[in-house]
């Protein structure tokens, strides 16, 4: 993508998000953005679209439960979609970044869909995206710091204490893990264990 | 509509309010309600029916203008509501009322479609959530007091002065006026007339 595209990109977004999200959203996303664009820089992601993807990946996370599942019905997403927006999200967003902001990258649209979940087989963009969005500054939830270190050292190190904790937490709340987050952990633990055998 | 009815769907309304909402727009909304409520029982409708409408009207107010186009091709509304938020939210709520909160009845939808614009044949409830969202006591613009002072002896005399100047507002800043409005306006007018030469 060009700077031109790009700027005329992140200035739309902007002022999409700014139309659209309370204060508090505003300043994560803008916090996701900034570590996803030094996380890309350090680790040889694209930087541009390592923002782009971050601005968007929550666009639609405070529209509500109905509106969000109107979109599962029109998207035609999987069941479990429904009265999950916390799932839905991603899929939404990436889905008006494609229809609405005429983005066709595929890395791009795939960091702003699994987000929340991460996936099997996840690419550096996307891996970038899950963990900006996870330990940006703002966030501060129990074991927070502990993922940070391992992003000093290990994406995917990191990406499998995220998950970890993601699995944990939803457990002990009582609320089913989703298939792709179960699917990104197991993929990168045997991706690891390969690499030490190998190592 | 039983109160049972009325307590659930008020509760589930306002929940999504809170959660998809910035503070300002959860407040005009409430007041628009206490408004919408207090003309019901004055004008004699249905203070439920009023409320709910009230707490429906800008329920997507913030979504923001590509979640907006998103909804308008699902459903298939005309190309006019294309980039036009401040058009399309109440359709799109309406449509958001019946499908995930189940609303059927046709009163109530119509008040939440039509709240911005107006249309020529409005029903009392339609006047009423039109004129509440106008005028409720946090809306400070030239010549609210105006529509106030009329709110207080007609309803229709109160729809005229608004109509006349949101299409003067409209006018003056270049911006089309939508054609539900200029009939609305029309269809009053003239109605005004006849109740005139017949008094």
């Amino acid at each position: 993508m060009d700077s031109t595209e790009y700027e005329k990109l992140r200035k739309s977004i902007t002022a999409c998000l700014e139309s659209s999200l309370k204060e508090s959203r505003i300043a994560h996303t803008r916090s996701v953005a900034r570590l996803a664009a030094e996380m890309a820089r350090r680790y040889g992601a694209d930087r541009q679209k390592a923002e782009l993807a971050a601005l968007l990946h929550d666009m639609v996370r405070n529209i509500g439960v109905p509106a969000s599942n109107m979109y599962v019905k029109y998207l035609g997403l999987p069941e479990r979609y429904l009265d999950n927006i916390n799932l839905a999200h991603g899929k939404i967003a990436a889905e008006l970044a494609r229809s609405e902001f005429g983005i066709e990258d595929e890395e791009i649209l795939n960091a702003v869909s699994y987000h929340t979940t991460g996936r099997a087989g996840m690419s550096l963009l996307e891996k970038i995206v899950f963990l900006a969005d996870a330990i940006e500054p703002l966030r501060d939830y129990p074991g927070v710091d502990r993922i940070r270190a391992r992003a000093e050292e290990s994406l995917d190190a990191a990406c499998i204490e995220a998950l970890r904790g993601t699995m944990e937490h939803l457990k002990a709340n009582g609320i089913p893990v989703d298939r792709d987050t179960a699917d990104a952990y197991k993929f990168l633990v045997r991706n690891q264990d390969e690499t030490e055998q190998k190592g």
